[in-house]
């Protein structure tokens, strides 16, 4: 899945936060922004520790779709997150993603996050997602696990 | 500060998400109640990865606050998580958080996760704070760090 | 398999590190003793992260044997630990195991490690481990997976 | 410290183990060699994780030393790790270790692993190494924190 077809599988599977991430780009790294608003705040401005975890949460789970199509039952299994420095106010967080390992059944990925314009991560996090198993493919039927427009 | 101090100091400090949580106990084990809401479900009605962080993290914060009083500045360095089972749909999250170390500059706690009535875990945190320098106490001077409500 | 059959099982497989592990109790908690000796430790006494990593991985495997039976295959896939405190010199540390999740892919575990006699955890770990696909049993075709003392 | 002088520290402060570890470079990565030899082997000529887990953990120490000079009572507070792939039978380790944080009371690193020669990460780990508070300098008085060696 490229870019444009991830941003709408988030808002076709994901409509209450689809809004909040824009993916910006995909390869060997994908970057996912963040649209910082009121609700992600804490008192000071920094941006809560649920946010950053729902952004690298996210931004495996579209590094994989990337690779793999549309797997809507990937589910996370294990994360480990540090919280290194606290976001700038007013400034959208972003996320560099890069998956380590994509297996039958586990995949591994690694994500540095900034706010906007700055050189050193806020965060760190790395995410381990199950993997479904996936049917042998069968032109006669029609895949659940593949919506139409994951496919065009 | 005791499970009704602590209520007061979450919606006091944390007014956005003070009405998801309820401390139910207190002690060497601190029980703290998710209250379950549309907002917090993701597709096929399971609560949200980044729902059952703030479970988790809101409950070692608390566990922190009631051992040592307010520490408003109190951050999260580190958390890891293994999401191990899906949550029941229409039941609350039940957080059992226990602390195991609290030192000067590092506090670490533990987390199970149940389902309402649940008896195998829905998922299992570790996470690290980092408590700030505490002054030494002066008493011809208003501390910031602890708010009048707290020192009632 | 009960404690007698877990020690012969790490004697039998795992003959380079065995004599550090003594198998003490095994039930919905097990426990794990390692034996200190001076090649655990580092400068000024304390017991080394890699010996406390072995201890974790070692006792999470055992209370999976205890459940499944031998799996000679089940490999570490994750780990996260907290070093809290320091091991007392010349204690051994004990390891308090339990098994949080035991699925058919993934088994979940969750160790304290206490120095002999201390009532602080001086690290916290929990690891997850990749279960082989079991194959269904075939009493005609001896199991590798089954070594023969195991099944005594 | 340059790659001859953390060399020159791990033989001088860690004898047990210094000979397993090459500092192969330094810089904003730093790359570590482990002499893979018999003793870090279990059954089927895989690496054994504790092994792995002494190779990130030296790694972000030495990452550490070279940016701060000598400060032999860094501790290892956490540590977070994925084993992906099964280490290449024969082939030594390298690890490229990069430091994401190096702040006044705590550091964190963050390293892959590789078999050498090849191009897949088997391990990733991060790891938290609190900093003991530095004296002051006086110049009038020896730093008992920084030996001779280190200096020179």
């Amino acid at each position: 899945m490229d870019a444009a077809e991830l941003q709408a599988f988030l808002t076709r599977e994901f409509p209450q936060v689809a809004e909040d991430f824009i993916v910006e780009a995909v390869g060997e790294e994908c970057v996912i922004r963040l649209r910082v608003a009121d609700r992600h705040l804490r008192p000071g401005g920094t941006v809560s520790g649920p946010t950053m975890f729902a952004l690298a949460d996210v931004g495996i789970y579209l590094a994989i779709l990337h690779r793999l199509g549309p797997v809507a039952l990937a589910v996370t299994t294990n994360c480990s997150m540090d919280f290194m420095r606290k976001p700038e106010a007013g400034r959208d967080l972003i996320a560099h993603v890069r998956l380590l390992k994509l297996g039958r059944v586990l995949a591994v990925g690694d994500v540095l996050i900034y706010s906007e314009g700055g050189t050193a991560p806020v965060a760190r996090a790395s995410m381990t997602y199950s993997i479904p198993p996936r049917e042998k493919p069968d032109p006669a039927k029609s895949d659940p696990a593949k919506p139409e427009a994951a496919r065009a």
